[in-house]
């Protein structure tokens, strides 16, 4: 079961794009963590070849991320006006916007790995798998979490028989994780405290709390608020074992990056990244279009990064950024453990907390 | 001093328009919470009348809250649009849109009466007073908040002299607090959680946090968090003690109202409130203009409210609307600090939380 699974209530946030190395997932597990890989934009081949590398690492309990993929109506005109303005922003790097199409990020593929081969836990996003897959993995035992961002979500994943939930606030860094890729109204970007009271009412299973948190005071805060743990992704994402790019890890220490925002310009889906010149130009004009418009703007992210132009690409980031610290990830991961019992022990001490 | 004041940690958020009655506001402090009284909307004397309402029903401390009145640039052609898309919706109720004027919510007179009469505590909303305004409050004895939204209008208040500050998380019903009226990208709406840690960073100041709050839980996770009091302002809407119109009571506990969303619709400024049929009808219309469009939509929403049609009416509320308890004020005040020290507690008891 999820939380006995849990050495410390820290979760390493899988960040799919290279960002979740074995590297750094390993380190998170070896110092206690929960640290995850991220297979999304992989094929299943090379998810296969980071789980062995993780396993050479480490025999620490570990997770892999999975996007579940999801056919959903694309206005092709909107994704078509789209790559033309592109093209004007390729034009100026040397590159054209790459081919608009849908895939399935190899799922299937994925799921033969995972039961050939089980991992200790398996998580979803964008989506809950039917009851059967989440059946099949559990009988290979792993612990299967599914990440919701709303009530109504949770609920589904618990009736699909998720073994544990990572409840995700609007406030975390990256692709937002609802089944449905909507926009308030209609749909409601929950802040993380008020979701885990709400999810908490509506189903029973354990909950791992993430969105927006960067030091053990907001791991302390969550499990109060009756989370079993915290998972952190922008946390750790200037660790040297992080395999985000190196300007992307300046930028969220550069005093020039000042917000971020939630964005389809990059991939078509709603994610949370440092706002930048690309956010501000083409956010308004970015259609629904995941992962449509994921392809069309890769060629122009990366030569951006070959350029050297943090502003042409995707700074994925949560809100709490600016806390993020550049320390070697078991060292992070035992500072926010020593972070987190200090809190706790505040609330015990007479006097501690007024209530 | 601002915490020393507080005899629970349980602030009744200042709800204007009505809902922040004295009735409601002297039953939580007499309770042992903080009852507030909001001063918006209100001319100067209805304001004094309140206070001394107040004053004979309890001696128990208690706050007033007053909106910061701001001269901005708004795009009066776009509000002349926006009336004439709100004739016709005026039409079917027999009522024309309001006058879009500006007006400064009769904010001198009301400081005048604040420094004659002074109370425990004055909190402000939509910007930071001048620094000599909230130096008189205090020395004629009150405490003074200043509500924000954001680490630097956090520490623009701090500076200005205030004795404490309410962290309003985008969870919260009702107006943003926000000093300028931006949407994202540009400005930044945070969750709760990670504005409390990004304001701690930057003040040292004593911080009331408000968004979402709904059950004693929340309000322990906000303590650990950093927090000293927790300020509430949906969980008491269906209080009999609340003036919230009947429907705005029953709307909040009806299944119809599924969603909350953030809406310039009814005033010009960004406000939380349940997803209606004006909502989604006029949001996107609506331009930025505080108060010109309160003003404007005023006739149209009483006149709904007359009609018995909710989707017609501003339903304020905040994320967690679903928890709203209906009980009296007092009781509810109780159960929360029950539930508060019960969460409290749980953290103490080995084994209770691992950490």
């Amino acid at each position: 079961m999820f939380p006995e699974l849990l050495r410390s209530p820290i979760v390493q946030a899988p960040m799919a794009g290279g960002v979740s190395t074995p590297a750094l997932a390993a380190a998170v597990s070896q110092a206690g963590g929960l640290g995850f890989l991220a297979a999304g934009y992989k094929t299943a081949g090379a998810m296969r070849e980071e789980i062995r590398a993780m396993r050479a690492l480490t025999g620490a309990p570990f997770g892999v991320n999975l996007f579940v993929p999801q056919q959903v109506d694309v206005d092709l005109a909107a994704v078509q006006r789209f790559r033309e303005r592109l093209r004007a922003e390729g034009r100026h790097l040397g590159v054209e916007p790459g081919e608009p199409v849908w895939d399935d990020d190899d799922w299937e593929a994925k799921l033969e790995v995972l039961l050939r081969e089980p991992v200790p836990v398996v998580s979803f996003t964008f989506g809950c798998p039917p009851p059967d897959v989440i059946a099949e993995l559990k009988r290979r035992g792993s612990c299967v979490v599914v990440t919701v961002t709303t009530p109504e979500e949770a609920v589904t994943a618990s009736r699909a028989g998720a073994d544990a939930l990572c409840v995700q606030g609007v406030e975390a860094g990256g692709h937002r994780a609802s089944f449905a890729d909507h926009e308030s109204p209609g749909g409601e970007d929950y802040g993380l405290l008020v979701l885990l009271r709400l999810v908490r009412q509506a189903v029973s299973l354990p909950l791992i709390a993430a969105g927006g948190i960067m030091h053990g005071r907001d791991i302390a805060a969550v499990l109060v608020a009756g989370a079993c743990a915290a998972q952190m992704g922008t946390a750790f994402l200037r660790c040297p074992e992080s395999g985000a790019h190196p300007l992307h890890k300046a930028a969220l220490a550069d005093p020039r990056f000042t917000a971020t925002a939630l964005t389809r310009a990059f991939t078509g889906r709603r994610a949370r990244g440092l706002v930048n010149r690309f956010v501000r130009e083409y956010s308004a004009a970015a259609p629904a279009a995941y992962p449509h418009v994921h392809f069309l703007t890769r060629p122009l992210r990366q030569a951006a990064a070959r350029a050297g132009d943090p502003d042409g690409m995707a700074l994925w980031a949560g809100q709490g950024f600016r806390l993020a610290r550049e320390m070697p990830a078991g060292e992070l991961v035992q500072q926010l453990r020593d972070e987190t019992q200090r809190a706790l022990a505040e609330v015990s001490k007479p006097g501690g907390i007024k209530s």
